[in-house]
């Protein structure tokens, strides 16, 4: 059995890229949708920068990291949402969750979304919210664990 | 049968705020959600604030509104937003769609949701997605007609 070592949380830098589009690209849906390329296409760094452009300290749109040993082992991309909805309700919306195949079992996924959402609290959000493939069933299984509800149908449209 | 006048499109200021707020509770959730009242409750207009501070002019969060003979007939959220994965794909969000109750049969509904398409499409977005409560049966029908597909589950966990 492995030992298993302290998990810290970290906002991703730019210098991060490459360890993130790893994880993106880790996973059945990611490795056709990623290009996980040394040097990584530019897109991803235009894609962090606008980001970044987006982004205040208060209503932050940053990629969330957990860091085992130095490693990167698991990110999911928060984004604070203000709206006039439901009396002006901020939201939080979480995206791109991955945690490294290399640690599964560890509860890693877990107390990302954990942190994530104290980060959300902590910012004044009264929703997290959050869309994930209909064929991912064991990923609903995992959310409804942690108290997300399945309440809403998750519609898209591809423009290109 | 009421002559019909064209619909203009434009995006929300503070002053329009009372329409917007009045056009959200509108709406079978709506009107337990919101509270209409003269004059609005802070938060809203807090709100309003805290969508200008994290809207640029390439990634918007704005409410825009459909308005015909002066009169706002038509609200979205509408809201870019940049992440990493799918290669950094820009995203556009919907939120909060309302056309007036004494508007209908119009297809102001089905205008507006095209008009942000558009939006989406010039300021570089490739996927425009939405959450829409289980129960809306009829605006999931309206959506797949327009071309949205229910791909996804929207996954929500209230904070308070």
């Amino acid at each position: 059995m492995p030992t298993t070592t302290e998990i810290t949380f970290r906002y991703a830098t730019r210098e991060d890229l490459p360890s993130i589009v790893a994880l993106l690209a880790d996973d059945e849906k990611g490795k056709t949708r990623e290009e996980f390329t040394d040097p990584l296409p530019d897109a991803y760094y235009q894609a962090f920068d606008a980001m970044q452009s987006q982004s205040t300290e208060a209503l932050p749109n940053k990629y969330l990291l957990a860091v085992q040993d130095a490693d990167i082992v698991g990110c999911l991309q928060l984004t604070l949402i203000a709206g006039l909805s439901r009396r002006g309700q901020l939201r939080a919306q979480i995206e791109g969750v991955r945690v490294s195949s290399k640690v599964r079992g560890q509860k890693i996924g877990e107390k990302l979304i954990t942190h994530s959402i104290s980060i959300s609290k902590s910012l004044g959000a009264v929703l997290v919210q959050f869309t994930t493939d209909k064929t991912r069933k064991d990923a609903h299984r995992f959310y409804e664990r942690l108290g997300f509800e399945a309440s809403h149908e998750g519609m898209k449209m591809r423009l290109d």
